[in-house]
């Protein structure tokens, strides 16, 4: 490929954010010949998509993730998989993204390109296409080379209420695979403590997952574990109910290089990113069918139960493979910043 | 107000952004309590919103306006208004909108509840509603104190076609106001220039203005001038139908202080972004109907027709007070970088 984007032909340049000739340029080039689908117009303000019927379902997110790139995945995977994730535990198919990149002025554009295409490339894997889009470019030093925000539109599929209201005390916390994959590839791949592994990120559509168990009886809500990890959805579900979590340790998923760079470095895996996983409260009774569903899939061959809901004052404890007992905090200090 | 957000309790931690307790708090406190309606619920993934029938109209913007606040709004209104305003030029009524804002470490939270109070007042006025949101917190000096993206969700109701491929040889460029305010508003409040004046920027919702004319017979296309102003417009029609465009410079509503600062500054009004104004392209023998249906409104007064599409080879020219006729280059340098 040869294109000429005028003034700076290989990074990106304040004025490929100024509405004029390179703007047009740069997304005709790069974000419309990759996400290029019949719904997505660069000509028009809004995207019309057919919608018949069925509950309309919005999720939104943000992505400031350092280094873009990353063993597993890169930030326009990354952005797919995090918006369809959202849909996909609130028991929605995705249908349609936005998406919004704020551009940091001397980005190369060969790795907008990689990016703009591992997007499109998610995105068709999931079945979803991006309907609308707008970029901004902002001065060197201001953007930390690349933010991306995606929003996504997905029918209501579940027939089942999922929600933190519908939990019980008695019911099983589900992992649906490893936990801590995200956060310590990312971290690796910063390269700031001069370790490497073979870790990748889970980055992955949950939603084959999420199907798998929506119309099962006994599924009360599905989230996925994102910032703050396993043990943060514990004290979201914890402060929502105002029952207690316990979390069962030696049960936790967890894979060995992820469990010794931990050790090494110091980190508790169960406040780290996921970005493939599902945490899943079901109904004691049901619990074993959901396991059962979770590991005939591939991604959710790993998957275990983990935890339950007691009938004890708000708080999140461990019980550790000793048969000991203490209780997990809630997250105050950033673990690792800039990870989705 | 004396709310703690613990670390740093007036400004912006990078804590504030990694899912624990200080996000939760600053979620809960700031965003949540101003933009509270009863579709924004703060623990779900994804809003279910009601969609009865319609054609679903989809529209996302970024905004990294600099300075955050300016004479006539800020970059919380701003956003309101530049998502609005693109459902509304589609011919749609906006319903819902979804917020990502990328905070940066340090900013001043009582500045961010300004913002968040100013979207929420817009979006109220407007009658629209944010359904869902994220936040992430990026390192002091890799964020510009604050980005916004908002997506729009509006239902189709103008019963026209209205897109480029509508326009016909013959037809007239109207604008619904004067052009460069937004533009140049901006630019004094960053005080580079050692200039002051009564400038506000332009920025409202659209959407009574297009809702005026949408039923109108022989309106054919709606955009809003933002980024690269009412030239940039037109270079879009152009390129889009491959003819000419002629402007007519004593016709384009301008007022007296923008073109005080133009000319000392040197900068082209017709090239200075609007965030409250529509260019509209309409059949000749409907332009003054629809011109009359905007003078009727408030914001309509300096309504006029400004040029017409031409059976010549694709260009934009303008005629200038003395009879001369010049052509519009498409925009190349960026006059006035960040100013949306």
């Amino acid at each position: 490929m040869n294109i000429k984007y005028g003034m700076q032909d290989t990074h990106i340049a304040l004025a490929h954010g100024n509405g004029g000739r390179f703007m047009r340029e740069l997304i005709e080039e790069v974000f419309a010949r990759h996400l290029c689908n019949p719904l997505l117009n660069v000509q028009t303000d809004a995207a019309c998509v057919p919608w018949t019927a069925g509950e309309l379902l919005l999720s939104t997110d943000g992505f400031t993730v350092q280094p873009l790139e990353f063993p597993g995945g890169n930030i326009g995977s990354l952005a797919v998989h995090g918006t369809v994730n959202d849909l996909a535990v609130a028991g929605a198919v995705p249908r349609y993204l936005t998406l919004n990149a704020f551009i940091e002025e001397g980005l190369e554009i060969k790795q907008l390109e990689r990016i703009v295409q591992s997007l499109a490339e998610a995105a068709q894997a999931v079945g979803v296409v991006v309907v609308a889009g707008d970029t901004k470019v902002v001065r060197r030093g201001e953007g930390g080379g690349l933010y991306l925000a995606t929003t996504g539109v997905g029918v209501k599929c579940a027939q089942a209420t999922l929600g933190l209201a519908q939990i019980q005390v008695g019911d099983k916390l589900l992992v649906s695979g490893s936990v801590g994959d995200h956060g310590i590839a990312v971290m690796l791949a910063r390269e700031q403590f001069g370790l490497r592994g073979d870790l990748a990120s889970d980055s992955a559509s949950v939603l084959p997952l999420a199907q798998a168990i929506w119309h099962l009886p006994g599924v009360r809500f599905m989230r996925d574990p994102t910032r703050g990890g396993l043990a943060t959805v514990a004290h979201e579900i914890a402060q929502a109910t105002g029952w207690g979590i316990r979390l069962n340790q030696p049960a936790i998923p967890i894979r060995d290089p992820v469990l010794s760079v931990c050790e090494i470095l110091g980190y508790d895996p169960l406040f780290l990113a996921c970005e493939g996983r599902i945490v899943a409260v079901v109904a004691a009774a049901q619990a074993k069918a959901a396991l059962v569903a979770w590991q005939a899939l591939p991604q959710g061959q790993a998957a275990a139960i983990v935890g339950e809901v007691l009938n004890t004052h708000e708080q999140v404890s461990l019980v550790t493979a000793l048969g000991g007992e203490r209780l997990l905090e809630e997250l105050e200090e950033d673990p690792l910043p800039r990870i989705c």
